[in-house]
């Protein structure tokens, strides 16, 4: 039986967009406490550094109680289980890459038998938001407010300049 | 943030599989208490009446603590609020029609805005199993041994031959 | 190069959805005219008839300009050509069945090949109503206003009613 | 090491088109016997009775060299060991409905391990025809000369022509 | 109500298929003008350069009347909005990724809610062609004349032999 | 007829995965001869060089008669040809990447359509083992025993061993 749960909100967050925040609140009302971490991501090209993602995440769920954000590079099951947690959430949406998702959890329950994945499906309004498509979008100029929180487009537009200026 | 969380998990269950009780045991270890709630199920041809579905899910749970069983006619949404449930939960296979899935969980976003879908996956080996098959390989003859628990096999083994009395 | 072009977009409608009128508003900003077809579906079990379902959907595209609709059984190729259309529209959401749609597609490729089927899709909130879970919502008595337009609601409260007296 | 491989491929046939006489072939090209093994099908209605579908198939066949056509009713499991088979055909398309084929197979698996299920993939041209679709338009009186042979076709005249005589 | 409607056809074409050239000719059909626009996808690794896939682009649709080819960089909406077209085409094949297809139709409205997503499908015999597939098998000296048209096949061909000398 | 059937099973093996021996032994019941064909992979980054998988494939498969290891660079379609196989063999996941699968296949059947690809399904346990998860877990110092064979895991633990060294 459950006493308090602890659920961990893995992923690369370059960056955080309306989606991830609406799939954060919904963990929230499920469990007593969520983790949101931030992988360090060593392996793909990010955006943002390690800490501005954290940081930006930071900003966009800072309203939230019972929500940390952490950053965190190793395996993920190594970062749930120094958590305690039992719990770890993925949001799930019409197009998500289904395939990935199951050969994660698969093996993640192979690595962790004793965590769940848990799947949480954001609001209809977010299903077809993509971080990938929302950096395309901000490098080449065009509006993203309806894709991320006024925080994080501002930092966009800051970081898009900066490249830019290289 | 929660206190006690109670979950739903919603199903025909004609019969309940290996994979359903994997999927019960799993709520059990995030939810203050699940209960398992058999659909009369109106519009389909069960094999077995709401009554005796129920009565095998009862068996099929019964050391599991903090898990009840319950049959339930009418909207799932209308029984959902009424337990004062805050998930309801869905077991996700890699086979899983997603549409289906995609589009419950879609309207009953809209339909109780309150309650999260909560979808957990199964254990590999009980990836591939089927309601369906089951029925149709019990009434053929064959051997379920593999994809229900002893005490389903029993009462089908049962079933079968009463059907096939009539 | 086209001059006027003509599409039909075939389906049973059974009620017609929001997401449907949404299909329908799209098809008239691409095309001259716009017909709804709405087919007899003599193999499946519909709630309304043909003739209600007719005048259900005339009532709910009557503010469109440029559309019409119209009853038909037999083959959809049948029509499409007598009509002398040139597209043929289908919606297609993240939950759509693939698998059924590429089939007619391409059995409708070999059967008008100077036919085109083109795939709308609507908006956001519309992706996930489906006509089949609405009536059952409906016949359970559960609230169907956020799926199908006001005077789509009130024919189907009147329908499940008199489907209760019989 | 195999010796002599006989391949079940089991199926309603109702009727067999065009993409099942060309995974036939493909069969033939690897296994040394190939059964077509027509089910009765007791839960589904068909427009052909079990001898006719299997006449239907033994005509479509006849130049095929071992190739065998038999009909069955039970468990397609008790057939494929009956027979001595190792390998259990299966057509697959890019429209293919994998949910039930991977649940079918993995049942399968485990209800006769010492049998493999083979996937093979018909000609581009044969991926979208369905007998379901095949049927309705026969029922419909459109042509079907392009998704099945003509010894198919005939027979299915006679069958709609026969039936509308009811 | 439409007058003159414009379709932009958006891709990379690195390099047009045969499958793209049947995708434009159905364009033709229903819309009054079709722009090809050739992304100069700054964020892939083309095999030929923008100016390249423009010319090739050209010789393939030289003989379809109301067609032209364009370059163009930055976001594809504002290339849409800026030639005042009210469709943009997507090719949808059996084989396509469809949660690229839906995330990018999705943002896309978000982006230009005047503009709708017109999917159309190929032939049959272009469903499983590839762009990627044909380059990989070109460079490795395979024949690639059924994916693509010989004045493209002739480019490639000559690509590759000055690849090779580098 | 079939006299004696060569098969062939390419893939990059970056590592070998207890998936991947799964198919090879399904194989070796249907074929006579079956070739894992190690394909060089020059557009990828491999973790091993070709002669380290072909080294690991031969290791991991010493123990099945009539299997053979060779490496290949170029088409895949001339090794098959030049091998005189009839059957290019497939693994098909419930998370297989099906588009990549059927282009793959549509377009082999052009370039070789006297070869037939075949898909087997490995055992439930293995269907959500992937190398390019084997391979990040090893890199992140997680466990694989659950996932490839002991002479594979050795070879890995080396091999991430080496590369820290750098």
């Amino acid at each position: 039986m459950p006493q308090k749960i602890i659920a961990v909100y893995p992923g690369t967050f370059d960056p955080m967009t309306l989606g991830h925040e609406d799939v954060i609140r919904r963990a929230c009302q499920l469990f007593d406490s969520v983790i949101v971490a931030v992988a360090s991501g060593h392996h793909k090209k990010a955006m943002f550094t390690l800490q501005e993602r954290v940081d930006m995440a930071r900003d966009a769920v800072k309203s939230l109680p019972h929500v940390q954000v952490e950053g965190f590079s190793g395996l993920v099951r190594d970062f749930v289980v120094a958590r305690g947690a039992k719990a770890m959430v993925r949001g799930l949406r019409a197009v998500t890459d289904f395939d990935y998702e199951f050969q994660l959890a698969g093996m993640n329950r192979s690595l962790m038998p004793e965590v769940e994945t848990v799947f949480l499906t954001p609001s209809d309004k977010y299903q077809f938001i993509s971080s990938t498509f929302v950096r395309e979008i901000a490098v080449l100029g065009g509006e993203i407010d309806k894709f991320v929180s006024p925080i994080i487009q501002q930092r966009m537009i800051e970081k898009v300049r900066s490249l830019g200026r290289d």
